[in-house]
Order: C-alpha cells, then sequence, then structure tokens
C-alpha cells in the first residue's frame, strides 16, 4: 500500500511567511496579521485585475526574500499557482525572480500542494525553497462567474474570493525556532456528484474527509491530539458538511476544526455568505495568523488540509460533477513528534 | 548558489510508458511506436474534445499501469498537468484513478516538469509514481485560438497542438533495463519580450537556451557528449532560434539538436507549419519514440529538455510578452554516469 503519510527525511521548518491581501481581508478580523493590503481599490498599482494578482504574488515573494536577506539565486525552486487560465498571476508574477519556477495547479488547495512538495524535497535533498499562492476577487469573478460590472446575485452557499497571495519559506534549518512540516497525506480526487458550481465547500468537503479519515486510520492519533484541524475553504456549508460526515464515521472533529475561509471574514458583517475562498484564503489564513499563533505557542501541532475543487467553467457548462482534493499538512512546534 | 543541477539521491528509473494519439499523429512518421490512437475522429468515443482529452490520460495511465501490473492503490503520487483552463483534461481524466494528484501547470513543458519532481522523490523516497501530460488539437484550438468551424488561417510560425497523452512510469528499481534520470536541472522563466502568440517557438527558445548553458556551463560537459540534445515543442522556428543562439554563445548543438515538435510530423507532407507542440507533444515523442530508441540502444545518453510557453489568451490580449520555460533532464543508459 503505498498511500502512505509522508514524513520528510531530515526536519523541514516554515522559516517564514509574508501576506499581501486586499482591502476587505485587511479590514476582517485577521486583518492585523497580514504584511501588506492594498487600502482601497486592490489594484495594487495595475492596470488590470489579471497583473494586479500577478503583482501581489511579487510583493509576497519580494517581502518574504527581503525579511530573510536572500535573493532569488539562494533558492532552490519556487512552486506556485493560482486560479487563473493558464495560471499566469505565477507566470508572469515571478518573472522578476531568477530562481526554478515548478507551476501547480491545485486550484484552493495549491498553497498545501506546494508547501508538501517543497518540504518532501527539502526534507532529503536541503533547502531553501519558496512557496507561492494567490487568488483576486475581480479577476475570479470575471473568469470564472460574471464581469464586475455586471452585479450578479448570489445564493447562500456561495463563497467570496479571497484577494490575497501568501509566500512560504521552507527551509532546513532555522536560527530562530519555526513550526515543522513534520507530515504530509496527499489528496486523491473525489467526486460525490455535486454539479452546483455556487456550491464549492459540498463539493470539497467529501475530499477532506477522505484525506482525514485516512490520516486518522494509518496514524491512530485521534482528532483531540491537535489544537487545531484546519480546513482550507470549505466555508460555512462544506464544514458543516465534513463535520457531521466525520461525526458518521465515528470521529469527532467538531471540536476542533476551523476553516480559513470562516475566519478571515466577519459572518456577521461581511456579506461574505458562506465564506472566503480561493488559492489565497488559505494561504494568507495560514500565513499571517496561523503561524503567528504557532510562533507565540498559542497552539502548537495542527493538521492544515488545503481543499481544492477541480472545476472549469467548461467543465460546468458540460454538466461535470465537481471534484475536490485535500491535501493534508500536520505542521507543530512540539518536539516529541516522530519524524 | 543553490540553482545546481539535481542530482536524485538513488537512481531512478523511467520503467515504461504508454502513449496515446490521435488519427493525425498516428499517420505521421512516429505512428507505430505509439500504443493507442483514434482511427479518425479523435473523439475517443466522447461529446466533447475536453472530455476526449480526459479519456486520453484515463487511457494513458490505464495502459501504463496494466502493462506494469499495477494497481492505483501501488502509485506513490501521480503528477499530472495538460494546457485546458484549470487543468481539466488532468483533473476529470484521472478521477478514476485512486491514488494521490498532484496537479502541475508547466504548458507544453510539463511533462518534464512531472518527470522532474518525480524523479527527485523517487530518488529519495522510493516510488513508483506515475506522471501524465496531454493536449488535444481540438479542445486547444477553440480555447486558445478560434472555434473549430471558423477554420482561421496561420501563419508560416505558427505551430500545431499535438492531440497526445502520454504517461510514465518512474520507479527506483526495474527488472529489465531502462533508461535512469540521472540529472534535472529545472528552468527558470525567461521572456525576451515576444508578443507573438503564434510564434511560441521564439518565445520559447531563449528559456531553452538559458537552461542549455547553466547545464554545460556547471556539468563542464560538451553538446557532442550527448547522442542528442532534445527539445520539446520549439519547432522550426524556434530550434533555429536555439541553434543560433547557442552557437553565439561558444556552444554548437546543431550536430545534436533535434525537435518532438519537428519528429512527429511529416515536414513536408502534413501541413503542420512550424511543427507540434501541446503538454503531449514532447511527451509522446519521448515515451513512445526516443525511450523506444534507448532501450534497443540506438541511443544512449540524451539532454531532454521540456519547453513552455506561460501565456495565456487574456495576457496576450493584455499586451503582455510571453515568458518560455525550459526544464532539463538528462537520461541515460550509461553505467559510468555519476550519481
Amino acid at each position: 500500500m503505498a498511500h502512505t503519510i509522508w514524513r520528510p527525511a531530515h526536519p523541514v521548518y516554515i522559516a517564514d511567511a509574508a501576506t499581501v491581501v486586499g482591502h476587505e481581508e485587511h479590514a476582517g478580523p485577521l486583518g492585523a496579521f497580514f504584511d501588506l493590503h492594498d487600502p482601497k481599490k486592490d489594484d495594487f498599482g495595475m492596470d488590470t485585475w489579471e497583473k494586479a494578482e500577478s503583482e501581489m504574488q511579487r510583493l509576497a515573494v519580494n517581502t518574504l526574500l527581503g525579511r530573510a536577506s536572500l535573493n532569488a539565486a539562494d533558492i532552490r525552486a519556487i512552486f506556485a499557482g493560482d486560479l487563473l487560465n493558464q495560471c499566469t498571476g505565477s507566470g508572469y508574477g515571478l518573472l522578476s525572480f531568477d530562481a526554478p519556477f515548478f507551476g501547480l495547479y491545485g486550484a484552493c488547495s495549491t498553497a498545501a500542494e506546494g508547501l508538501a512538495l517543497a518540504a518532501q524535497l527539502c526534507g532529503a535533498y536541503g533547502g531553501p525553497y519558496v512557496t507561492v499562492s494567490s487568488s483576486h476577487f475581480c479577476s475570479a469573478e470575471r473568469q470564472f462567474r460574471y464581469p464586475m460590472e455586471y452585479g450578479g446575485q448570489r445564493p447562500p452557499t456561495a463563497q467570496w474570493t479571497v484577494t490575497g497571495a501568501a509566500a512560504f519559506l521552507v527551509t532546513d534549518r532555522t536560527e530562530s525556532p519555526a513550526p515543522r512540516i513534520a507530515e504530509i497525506l496527499p489528496g486523491i480526487t473525489v467526486d460525490r456528484g455535486i454539479t452546483d458550481a455556487n456550491n464549492m465547500g459540498a463539493a470539497m468537503a467529501p475530499a477532506a474527509l477522505d484525506t482525514l479519515l485516512r490520516y486518522f486510520r494509518e496514524s491512530g492519533r485521534k482528532p483531540d491530539s491537535f489544537d487545531m484541524i484546519l480546513t482550507g475553504d470549505l466555508g460555512a456549508e462544506g464544514s458543516a458538511i465534513l463535520r457531521d460526515f466525520a461525526a458518521a464515521a465515528g470521529c469527532d472533529i467538531s471540536g476542533v476544526q476551523q476553516d480559513c475561509g470562516m475566519l478571515i471574514y466577519d459572518a456577521q458583517t461581511s456579506d461574505k455568505h458562506s465564506g472566503g475562498s480561493g488559492c489565497g484564503c488559505s494561504g494568507v489564513t495560514l500565513g499571517g495568523f496561523i503561524l503567528d499563533r504557532m510562533r507565540r505557542g498559542v497552539i502548537s501541532d495542527i493538521l492544515f488540509i488545503g481543499t481544492g475543487a477541480l472545476l472549469s467553467p467548461m467543465s460546468v457548462q458540460q454538466g461535470q460533477s465537481i471534484p475536490g482534493i485535500g491535501h493534508l499538512l500536520r505542521i507543530t512546534t512540539r518536539e516529541d513528534t516522530a519524524q
């Protein structure tokens, strides 16, 4: 059975993260945890939304490298992805960095996908690696749904694409204490027949469940051994489905499950329906808020499950249902974890 | 300097490859080397071109696993990518395989990108891994250019998207002799200002050159130590540019350079202009034709440079130039190669 938990051969750290967000994310409950934000228009000084998204990636990586006093030439590779057609947010955004480039497409799971691959390579061959992912509400709206000017209405299950980019520095050594990526369980695509593109949470929840149950089965651990089980962007709808299905499978996660899409906006005041989503959502929440809490010792051992919906507008138009995927990382500051 | 040649920690083999092509690729000079083909319509029994492309990926992986007597459960992970928006060729095509899934976007360099990541992981942690990439002329035409029914004209520099999918089995052990992936040099994105989306060869050639010169500089080897320097899909135009620029840099590759996009179609009779391209082009040419020649001892040591153009229709419409990338693999059956 080859589908085992992956463990980096040597300790691997998330040495730092840099986050860039839009004005609404900055105005939300996690606003103080982000490094940079656009104060108003979310165009980051660019003349198209797509270029604005690329600029967010550039800013995130630039901030990360600057703070670590690293040049692009010091980086073994950058893993990058976004939601735009042909991943141009990454392709153009990272052009100015003279470093090996691996483009990823994992939809909203991209932050976790990049961290998984970088951690596993870093544990065997040394680092550092950079991972980065992004999404932008305006570039996503016009690509996946309607032009911004149309003002389309949204059902309560719909999620709101986070305007944000997060870059992570994955290293095999660290000068100050940093969380480790101790375990990785790559996701398997799961399609339970959901065809409503305004209900991504329902499409992704079965994939998150599949990964989570596989993890607990193989590791022998229980949900309450973790301070948090952090899903990427299931939103309110998908989180409820995941909790219910997990409970039905004899695995109660209701006391520890949190969702990046629900943490990033204020549910009462922000009119974001089921919560945030997008490649930037889990990236900035993990990189800004969660890592800060880990560094300050508030939480010390979490499961992070980056969730993605592998649809396209055309696959939906052609009547296909929506496959989901969930890549799991165990991120910990505990010393006692077996490597 | 972190941008060194990567070498898998332990020997890594391309144990097998499976290829699926359309009827024009089957009618071309390499036709006899492909495993499966659609005899006429290239729809592979599906009702849309996008589903046909997914079906090619499924057929390629299924053929590969069947011949190796492997189940999906035996595979550590599948690395997969294609040219379709949100990579739905892979997302939907591989749904039936119950194996961990990493989606890639490297445009036409995806076959090389997947092999690079799988080889490096396999060399450290063991295998097997599967990599797969695909493109389909009809799904690409309507997405990147015009609807099929429009009959748009093409300039002589234009390339023809190969209808094909190739799957590779990357292992840490092999029962019969198989080529090894001995060295990897990941590509760095290079943008030299080409804005003509009908001249991808010119956009990708500088990236291939950058990788190639870095490889020779670091390895100390010369072009004539290899039986072949195989570029992915520069076509006639891009190949000429690469040879000229390499010669100007003091590196004469004219005696050994071949291009998958020029091998796959008959230049005299097939009306394919500058040659083939697409994620399937280098995959099926390497997996079908080149690996056969290596197994039969006709060639024994090659450099394979998967080339990709990281544009989208929208980036072109917004006036941005076209970045290229080239990932290099040294594939060899020679025993004397340092690991």
